[in-house]
């Protein structure tokens, strides 16, 4: 198999953090660039956050570049009881060692579809405002996208009962990429629920004996405690994880194909993805849909990428 | 225990005519009225089914009173794909013995209310249209019900990717309803997906030797046919019948008191009930939603009952 | 021409008032009903004012029904800004000499529409609650509705920047009605601030010596008063009379056959009449829309009226 | 008074056309850059006509950038109808000397105002599409914009019975606009209507011997016939002129402070603006709307313009 490229477009954010942290280690993936988004936290901080973890895992020649700060057309809201403060409360985490690129992220994204011989993925795992950004500017790099595999959706929802924050934070973006044609596979919380860092999980990331693996440690223990607190879930779900996880070892996962649209109007249910599992709008299928994960064999993968530091 | 007066308010419908059946057998139940409304079918069928089920198991005293034909402001639409073009394909039933009252559902819904003289529990397992009809012409009816226990909604939808049949023929119904302040119990697709007729619950029906277990018997053959072709379920989920079961064994039930707001407004989800399960959009609590089912309890609260015939 | 058979369903209210005093001595109208909504203010205050017209136009063989207290799904709002609180300030009124049937609005219509030997004009000068109850518990009474003629919307509003009261505090109810395939004369905004009752107009009513043209003096006076300090007019708009007119002087009025769609969603814009006059929407012809009068003959109309008291 | 920058943002169009004929020889404004979006045409179409009309009254020294193609959310729509195939058709103009620039129109708007030592006006004349890129992309440059003074918008609509077109095309990034908080200069219908070419300035136009008084004669002649058609109006209302002409003589109009909210919901009535006139909203002002033209003072600044060529 040849590398994979892609371009991952984020808000760290702990997960997106642990996902940039698998993705590095990758031999079948060459990451393009980094573009990030108000999501989490507000864009100064992502940009930082994600600045910060290229430094841990030597990412330094990948480009990094701060992307939109503040949704298409909606006011923009955060999530500090989720990732604190920072967006990435837990570990301490020196300053990073060089800046975000002028480029504006949106910009990195056309540029990057533009140069590329071959076909990229994107892995969005934050508010879609970059891509549909670089959607409306160019639509001509539909052409070079390979596929998207977002984490964002599911057939219910954390951030209000039917909506999850990414779609949520800004609809109109979502919409623009569920109806551009783009072959896209989703990550929802169906499937990410299943991904949930436990203690005997956090127990074996402690056990490995690096740097980064101490790091991936603390922040999951910081991610597991507040999902304790909002949700009482046992675990934390690393969201965003499994978008890398999937480019790497698709077996691990059962996907469904269907029709996903996304709600950007409604009195209650802006920003709810409609995942038509049975078949019952009639509307076509535009996507590929997660479903099922191999746990076992993720957090597998999850540990030999981690041992690899 | 006193005897609980109840007002059926069903679109029969394979799972509201076995309600029925469970209902009429119960001490601790007195059954004023039977109201009926389009929804499973047009109003003349349901309302014809009504009556022949009250043939059935002798509810010959009960004022049958057919109700709303079409919904307060959409378009009407039925579900023959569920429950045949009768609305209650399956057993051969002779032609009901009575007609229907004169009195419009919604008006014998507000003049039982008003003539008893304890309060009333409804229990609508159909769309919500007599109900806020009632309330719209009879605010003050209010006063005189204990309780709303009706099927509809859930945290995800069979209709559309999130909405209830119940919920999504009639959006606007069903919004003043749970806008009204009125103590609400929801069964939702949650609970009444738990409570499946399959094929060994079926043959435990069929070996009870009186006829209207047969009919019962022939009901859910039928209804676990549809269920299998459209759903890929393996029982048929018996919706309605739980609004009874509630009533008489609420100890079967496990509930959590949870805000619910019903969306008639959006592209995609008008009709879908916003069940805020984890109180994350701070409004305030309106109804109890069913999450838990003692599913042995409840299939012998159901053997019970038909043995009785 | 033979006498019209007439339903009058309004919120008194100055204008609908003024309206019941030009159609009492109307001797090609036979009002055959009157029913109340709220509106201009709360349901009990419009059908005593109802009831204080009757007395004073010695309307006193007429049914006057008590309908709706509440729109079909929304919060009841009431216009005291400008028609005071009582909903008819200005003149002393006895109190009415009798109080109202204890059959509800809604079902009035209903029965009277079902009586009649021949069609009926429907007036309503109010929300259309009791219209949209009506049809949807008797779906049937269309074949017997004649015309509805209605005062309601038009190309801008008066309670929000595109939307007229009457629409916008039932939208369900008018989407209802608008979608109901009734014939249907609509006379908006656009046609009614046509029809100011200026200080000549109400110098000219005064002229009149009799009791009733003292009233509407009093009443026309209070309008234009609130009509002033709201909205700057020079005259009061008597919206509602212009209902009347037309059954009785079509002659006076120009109309344009249009698609009237009535919005029910939305987020600043529910309760909107969109008045496709110039076809631009391609959806069919439901209304006719009063776009000219002829002011001159309208005001003879009402002070040759006015003289018969 | 000092020259005021300005950015034309336009979709030529016959009067985006004869906005920038009026704009090129006015000694008060520096016209620092012509960006297009897709509107009245598609883009490339736009584009062309934009350099075409600069090559006709030498502003080959301006940079022309292409925006964007499509709306922010929304599928294209262009309005052949009323501008032609070409957007422009009408008037024979040359293949134009020069291409667009390699830079996207809403990176020249940023660019611009980020260059500029003084605030700067930007004159919108089509679909917002690239002034909300532009703030989405870097909403910093709100502090140097001096003013947003845009054709769109009114209390009544030309593509809706409620919407302008302009709004209507993208109301998504209308919204943006209208709620960033910027000063913002609104042309709506309601004045544009007041500027009518009649034949009597087609003829004055045409007595003004040179060749770009030839062509906005040819372009008035056109855009005439087919508001004739589809409006049947006498006269071609030329909207987007009247930009320019409140930035050289804002003494010939007369504007209202106003709260202006746009609807990106709603069944009937995406892209309609609530102007609040009467102040019944009870939100805060937002812009200045127009309302009263000097008609022959208009014409007047027209003429004067075209006979400097
Ligand atoms: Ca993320
Ligand atoms: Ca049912
Ligand atoms: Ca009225
Ligand atoms: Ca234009």
């Amino acid at each position: 198999m040849n590398t994979r490229k892609i371009i991952m477009d984020c808000d760290p954010g702990h997960d997106d953090a642990i996902a940039m942290i698998l993705a590095a280690v990758q031999p079948d993936l060459e990451i393009l660039g980094i573009t990030t988004v108000s999501g989490n936290a507000e864009i100064e901080k992502t940009t930082m956050n994600a600045l910060k973890v290229c430094d841990l895992v030597s990412l330094t020649d990948v480009v990094v570049s701060k992307g939109a700060s503040e949704p298409l057309v909606r006011i923009r809201e955060t999530a500090p009881g989720i990732h604190g403060d920072s967006g990435l409360d837990g570990p301490e985490m020196p300053e990073p060692s060089r800046s975000w690129s002028k480029e504006h992220g949106s910009d990195t994204i056309i540029r990057l579809l533009k140069e590329s011989d071959e076909p990229v993925t994107i892995l969005p795992t934050g508010p879609l405002t970059n891509i549909a950004l670089a959607l409306t500017k160019a639509p001509e790099i539909k052409d070079n996208i390979e596929e998207i595999v977002l984490m964002g959706g599911g057939t219910f929802g954390n951030w209000t009962p039917t909506a999850e924050f990414n779609i949520w934070a800004d609809p109109e973006a979502a919409k623009k990429v569920f109806d551009s044609g783009i072959p896209t596979v989703v990550m929802g919380l169906d499937i990410t629920h299943q991904a949930q860092a436990t203690e005997e999980v956090i127990d074996q990331v402690n056990k490995i004996d690096n740097h980064v693996a101490k790091i991936v440690g603390e922040l999951l223990a910081f991610f597991r405690s507040t999902y304790k607190e909002m949700f009482d879930f046992d675990g934390a779900p690393v969201h965003d994880v499994l978008t890398v996880a999937y480019c790497v070892a698709p077996e691990l996962f059962e996907t469904k194909d269907v029709n996903i649209a996304v709600e950007t109007k409604g009195e209650f249910t802006a920003g709810t993805t409609l995942i038509d599992l049975h078949g019952v709008t009639g509307r076509k299928v535009n996507a590929k849909f997660g479903i099922g994960l191999d746990v076992e064999g993720f957090w597998k993968l999850m540990m030999k990428a981690l041992k690899k530091y």
